[in-house]
């Protein structure tokens, strides 16, 4: 009669250069763990859900002291793998007002992760008393062998009755900007999922749905409904972002189709101190209220003021409880001291 | 014939988690020495006046960092006691955009400040060649004795023909939401005051006046004149806050009522770099107006630029000099470097 | 048929001054959670033994960065309470050369932990499924409650048949140098002990125990086993410890009488960089050995070459595995690069 | 058939106050080196232009480092001059909303470059291959002989039909307020000079050109057209700054008059990371423009966004590309994450 | 006519732990770049040495980083080929006393150095004008294309009367323990060398070299010269390392064997900063020796001193000039301040 | 009846390049502010003596902050003359093992103390009510001025019977190896002298003593017998250093010349911390001892322990206590931890 939340996804190291400098200025480093799935389950730990990531560490004193900052968020280890040697990792020049933000890769395709193979993951034992399993498109994107795992993994959960969430997080230059393949590939996931994270632009330009809407809110709510009814998924959520000429400057509002019912958050200005990760608290945050059954404009708001503090939070994952996020919701511009 | 002004407060550490994280996120912490009375002396000895901070600090290591800081600061450490074994700590989480700060107090009940009694401090001795003696509602709230001795102060000051001023500074949970038990002593120092820093707020929530008026300046007005009336204070001022929905972004503008006369400063916009203070530095700033007997117009306005000052200042202490604050009350808006 | 190794102990936060400077001449600390149980079952948990920790922490968020820390080391926190306000600090400026360490805390007494009633812990469950449970003179003096909470616990696990452990940590100022109150309880903790660390001083000084010998060696041997026959106790262990004139240079030997046999580590020559803790990943080590029944020579090697290693280690937490131990072990002379 | 470019400069150490806090705070001071033909020299090498540095450094630590970090940017130089012992060094600090920023020189009459006589410098062998030299209203303020230098290099690479650039940064303080002196050199300057950077306000209150014109826009154009037919300079650019305010608001916008014909870039608001060095952008991406004969029109948009680029960088010198600066140019408000 | 020393080798970034933490204890990396040839080529520029490095770096804002490294340093950057995408990097907690250094590399394979063809460099242009040629084990180790154009380089150097200079650099890692292949591969190397930096365990490990000598000076002796003498190798060096059972204090001897004689320097007690890139100095110190004809004796003990003190220096690169090495030389025990 | 001691001399900002790094390597520079009189009266005051520092600061931020400085160590500014516009300074790499320390200056000679003018003393307000003044070779040797006022103060004190205190402190350097103009203002200050810190080499090489004894020892007494009876000085004093081969580990031992007594303290082994500032502590160890009439054993006893705890204290300034002293004093090695 478990009810625990697991995700399947890659851990890496953020490299940050501190104080706005740029690489070549600095002889710092500040270094943490993060990934899509650290990140959604963080903040579910934090909403009081009991989470699980499925992942492959390596065997080497970094992934020893990725484990721990896994462990240290409260996010169950008991599916993750040690074996292999490297963990991928990113570099990050944060961007400052007119100069945008740049993330560098070293090379993932040789980390544990995607070096795995389908037999290091118990599937079995993994979606045991399994309430909702997490997959994202950078999975699906990175190699075949994640690729594969991710599709193995969904349609078994599917089988056993389990919520399949997927997170889009399409990024062209992982499949080598060949649209055909992503589409295949996105295809087969969302036939699989219950609920989706996706904007219009994914529908329209990986998915190829048409509308004939002209602005930009009916271009949206129609596209997404066709999703929802193409691939019968229940839940389709994402953020819309406009930027006020400036990295560091934008607004930020929720949307959710649910059950063909669409609801939109308030829209919050917002100055940005971290830009990594916010589409990850907005997902959890959504996946909050369904759980627990809140009223879907409930649930928008919760995930969007999520949303909205992560930016306002030092690095990749949420760190804010279910008070915070009522709290911002609730202030009303008063937002000060806390004593 | 001195004009040596003193104050009777607390002097903590404050720990600050730097760069904008979470406590959770850093094994670093920025740390400084600060307190109301040392952030009002602080600002006055700047402007040219002789000071003296009238505390209790520990006989350890810590106590002796402490002091240093004060000295550093050229207020005068004659009537300062060293005894006992703790200083007052807090954490501060600040917050950025729409995260509000965090202050997390450690136990300062134990502190040497709050453990001393009366007979610790010589009142003779202290207000003797005292022209001027600053108080403030936190040292009313902490304990039994910290109130004994800020009610013995101000008596004997107030004998002495000594001016006595007192800031308000209501923190509801250092009184447990008692408002009946802090009315009482609230009401005893506003007898034995001169010159007292609170808002509309205050009065009516705290003190229970009443008002027909419905405008908020209105009722500013009228409450903090009721207040001056039935206390015989002859200046009361407040700053004047707004938030533009974020911790960091707000307006500030002051108010001061001098022998019935009301005056508003001009409206600051502000990006604000370090929350806590700024209330110190308006404050001195007011007084360093009623002390050099400034027209109450130039008064408001040189307490208002300084709280601003503070506001884009590093820590509590408010550091600037005259020069500084009159420099941005008449630069209209060109302020860029100054070579 | 769990063998889950439990603690009883206070966590505290360090602060430490960085780079040996003392704390008048500093505005930044370094940050982090330690204390003896959580020292102690670091260790074993970097063996691969099940640990849990027996503790309560504060309800803020200095008490979440403090669960979180303990997490991250993969401690079980299954017995951990939340609740109260504080938690207890100590400050650290680290010695160099001829200048002594020197540790200042502040108040300990209104902690989370010393406030702790009896009630607070569920002792039944906490009993349940536990191999070995280890205290600490520390919370033997703290206050009135540690210390019955520690005598509870220690009573039911004797009645329940679980190896009982006790660190005697003497401190005389924690005791305020009463040594007669010391001895009542040290003598109550023996008797329910079946492991124990102390040294020849705590025999004689603390406990009376008297000898004719008149070699260090001699006394060692001949007060320790007294100890073990008045007190029937399996097990007594402690490290040498010979100052070369410095702080930060000193040799260590560990010592260890097993059912009436004693046996000495080799000596090892130490260039210090942390000089807290190293006793208790030399008690982890004994237990590691124990527990596994190595032999007593590999025990007391095992166990010594942890604390040489904690001494090299920064912070007050063993760090290491049982690889790092048994490398320095065989190593003989040739320390160098690990690629 | 060089194409080189080439400025004569000063080099100074710039010791920046971390932060936002002001020096008393601090005991830590960012280091860097910067000044006008550096910061001019690094931006035109990354756009690809070869280029060499005409200075003198210490023959010291300290010197040395200097010229290690000139290497660094790819800047040429074999025409730095090694010799005498002081380089100048200027504190900054960096102000924050209402705050301004501070600089503060140590001595720079003593340093290698003030102290340099013009035997030091070989100037036949420096203007060889040379396609374009730069000069700064810095070096004909600082002392008789960097004036002497600079007027001698200009008059012989006006003979040998090099390109003369003049950055006018007129500096009060170095000429001590004696405008009647100024004027003087400046003149003589311009009547030599190709292409220059100058204010409107330095023609009017410097060189004491009158207009007419009541509009601010109307008495830039007019009062540089004058200046361009009275110098017979083929090109004049400026930048015009507008505060919302504080430090860190402000607009940009660029001007340049070349050939008879003014252009205008757009209007940029700017959060400014870095306020120093953002002129010296400008001026060399005009430099850019011009040297690759680009439609004025894109050559003054091109300066301004290099402008802007250098605000929201760190440091005086500017480290954009060519790319940086068309991506901000194009990128019509959507600034975010390069992956 | 030109006495250009080139090297071929890799350029890593080095991610180093600061405070002789843990990886797991911090969130802080201090980032350097460097490599065999970039060391070895920094001291010979630093000592007057016309130099260029020859390697692949990516054309990211990583290698852009590098490459303004290695232009700091002084060395010529002609030969540097930019394309792919990654940089090498690796992990260094240092250790400290009892606890060793680790090293834990990135994936390496997947690097520029690594994935660059033979075509990429353009090897007559590269080899012209070039005195000396230095390479390294590390490239011999890496993969087959490395291998292939480290022979291919050192024919046609050879080809060329160019003097080649093999370092031998040995790790076991990188050839999988496959001791057949390494030697198959070194053999090739040593015939085509004139210089090379190999110890004793070479000759007998690796290359299978027997002797019957006794004493660890005698088997140095012979083996060596048994490899000079097969080989056609006119001078091989090495230094001798002895550890007082600590990481941090060895001694240092330096050995040069030149035209058949041998000499040895005197032996350094050395507590050592920072353990990697001393073999590198050592190196730089022999060739600087042998391209200015300095007596054998003399070598040596430059040779010595300048690896002695890049142990005093941080970083893997060598930073001290000629007048610092004989300073040392030359100081007999009375090293103190330089002012 | 006032025990004032003052001291005369220059307080320069030290810029100390972090982590044993070279200045070429960091972009990050520690800042404290020192010179011989801060630190002889820094320790003096901790010892509980009323002091003051007689010197010029520039009337900028910078001044400002050395202000500060000066007051947060407690001694008295009352004669701290404010004006002009430069404050010295010197950076510093801090050596290790076998790389020594490196102290670079800016330029001083235009420091506000440089360019002082003996009017802006005043002379005899400054003199009243003074015990003792102290002056060192480094004011001698800086400027005319300096040396004017120098001398003038130390006549007018020995005129009204203040006990003159004259540190040798020679730097060839300063004088431009000029040894017969040094010698001649050596000896002036010398028959102004009560208490003098010089060593033997001092007396052979700058004053040209001579003695026939062979042994270091022999020497050392005759020559400083020699210089006590020539000038009339009652007390002499110096420290004995020796270098084990390294910067940092060096014994240290103290020697004091008393009314033709001569004593020695033990010699201590020592680990340096920080080089600078030692030889300040002792000489106020010393006074402190004259001052108190200590027996002539226990004040070169205690000069030497304040010395030794000097080298292991960070920064130029002593911050010890009395307490601090005599525990070295008496510890016999077995330094640890104080709690």
């Amino acid at each position: 009669m478990s009810h625990k939340i697991k995700a399947f996804g890659e851990v890496m190291m953020r490299l940050e250069v501190p104080d706005y400098k740029k690489i070549e200025q600095t002889n710092e480093l500040q270094m943490m763990f993060a990934g899509t799935g650290v990140n959604f389950l963080a903040a579910l730990t934090n909403y009081g859900h009991d989470t699980s990531l499925i992942t492959k560490l390596p065997q080497t004193n970094i992934g020893q002291a990725a484990l721990k900052h896994i462990r240290s968020l409260g996010i169950g280890t008991e599916d993750v793998v040690i074996g292999d040697q490297y963990l991928g990792i990113y570099f990050l020049e944060s961007g400052f007002a007119n100069r945008p933000s740049k993330v560098t890769y070293s090379d993932r395709q040789t980390s544990s992760f995607n070096q795995a193979s389908i037999d290091d993951y118990h599937i079995e034992a993994i979606l045991e008393n399994t309430h909702m399993i997490h997959f994202c498109g950078i999975a699906l994107a990175l190699s075949e062998t994640t690729r594969q795992i991710t599709l193995n993994l969904a349609e078994r959960a599917k089988d056993l009755g389990i919520t399949v969430v997927f997170d889009s997080n399409y990024r062209p230059g992982l499949w080598k900007d060949d649209y055909v393949l992503a589409r295949k590939y996105y295809d087969k996931m969302l036939h699989l999922s219950d609920i989706a994270f996706m904007s219009d632009k994914d529908a329209s330009l990986l998915l190829q749905f048409k509308t004939n809407e002209e602005t930009e809110q009916g271009r949206l709510e129609d596209l997404l409904k066709k999703v929802s009814h193409q691939y019968k998924i229940r839940s389709i959520a994402c953020t819309r972002r406009k930027s006020a000429n400036q990295t560091t400057h934008q607004t930020l509002q929720g949307f959710l189709l649910h059950d063909g019912d669409i609801v939109y958050s308030k829209i919050y200005p917002n100055h940005i101190l971290d830009r990594i990760g916010a589409g990850d608290a907005f997902a959890s945050g959504i996946i909050h209220g369904l759980v627990h059954n809140l009223p879907i404009e409930e649930t928008v708001e919760f995930a969007t003021a999520a949303g909205v503090l992560a930016h306002s939070t030092y690095g990749d994952t949420p760190l804010c409880n279910q008070e915070d996020v009522w709290n911002l919701i609730h202030q009303d511009g008063h937002i000060d001291i806390e004593r």
